[in-house]
């Protein structure tokens, strides 16, 4: 089947995750964070996504706004920087993450044409709003679907299945585009086509599904459709 | 209630995963292991835990020797030591890991104390079977319980459910013990009595339920009983 929707994970994808600790780590009143700042960025990610999955597994689910807080919490006692004002900061700059600078003009391309794009993310429904407005990228949205409306964490087929409700699309006419590895990965186990934007040059992860291409950045996107 | 039954969880806990990659960096065979054999074992572990909750959430269950080898593959391709024989030789030494060597002495206390003891693992039947034979611990166990007779990893409840299927306990009857923070969390979570053993010195993980008590090693274990 052609492909009719385009649908993009969110946090590390179409927004630079690393960008709150490297933002934060330019300010003069959080000397500590020059050095450790990547080791911080890069806790704070796994720690958030374990505790997606592992809420999951468990059947605990809360939002993505608490385990963010809770990654970070984890992340900050890890590196001894247990400053609230330095938590706010950081938490505060999470909400407005900026995109990846290809993301705009990659969307404006899929939009002329004429597909349906959308985010599915686990973020909270006020996390993405609050992303997506200060990026800019709204009206190159048809939609923003939050795992809110289901109550699970992403790999669950609960999430992927938000695409066909909303948009009345076969899972084999979505192009799934995201940089997480075992998110690709479970998005082709489900049965969209997927990308995986593999900026960091990493290994391909061994699950039980490989995503169809592999990219650099976003950029080339358009010419997959 | 007063606990009656010990539950250690396996890898991490009894037996120490960084000894396969510490033992096989010790053989020159292997010259490029000996500078990066601590990344290599901690690459290996994260991306085998990864890989069981993914398969867990997105209900794609295979064995913990599944996930082993997935894990490894990945950790070598990331250390670009992708070479079949010391891929061959880490498998090996995986199957028949040291004991942390307080572990011997301190399942005889409990033992000599009247107290039933178990394994509860994600790892295979004939794996655990060859990890507890090779370090001689048999005798102190009354039970190895694998998540393979549920068919889903840990943190589900359907795995923990196992101690009191197998012993006819009450949950608070049950002290679990786990040096991994996310199991120690999902055991409270269940009901179990909780420690964890913080060998690292790690902040605790921010779950939804919390240890009762936190070890610096197994040595203690009898006094909490």
């Amino acid at each position: 089947m052609p492909i009719t929707t385009c649908v993009f994970d969110a946090y590390g994808t179409l927004f630079d995750v690393n960008a709150a600790a490297a933002e934060a780590a330019k300010d003069p009143a959080y000397p500590g964070l020059a050095a450790v700042w990547p080791a911080l960025a890069s806790d704070w990610r796994r720690k958030q996504l374990e505790y997606t999955w592992l809420r999951a597994v468990a059947d605990r689910h809360c939002d993505f706004w608490q385990v963010t807080q809770d990654g970070l919490d984890w992340a900050l006692e890890a590196q001894g920087l247990e400053d609230p004002a330095l938590r706010a900061r950081l938490l505060a700059l999470y909400r407005h993450l900026p995109t990846y600078p290809e993301v705009p003009a990659m969307l404006a391309s899929l939009k002329a044409r004429g597909l349906a794009t959308a985010i599915l993310s686990n973020g909270s429904p006020d996390m993405l709003g609050a992303a997506v407005a200060s990026a800019g990228i709204a009206k190159q949205l048809d939609a923003v679907l939050s795992v809110e409306s289901v109550g699970i964490f992403k790999p669950h087929a609960r999430v992927y299945d938000l695409v066909g409700t909303h948009f009345g699309c076969a899972a084999d006419q979505v192009l799934f585009v995201s940089a997480n590895g075992w998110d690709a990965a479970g998005a082709a186990g489900y049965g969209f086509r997927t990308i995986w934007v593999n900026r960091a040059g990493a290994p391909l992860d061994r699950l039980y599904a490989q995503p169809h291409h592999t990219l650099p950045d976003l950029a080339p996107v358009p010419e997959l459709v």
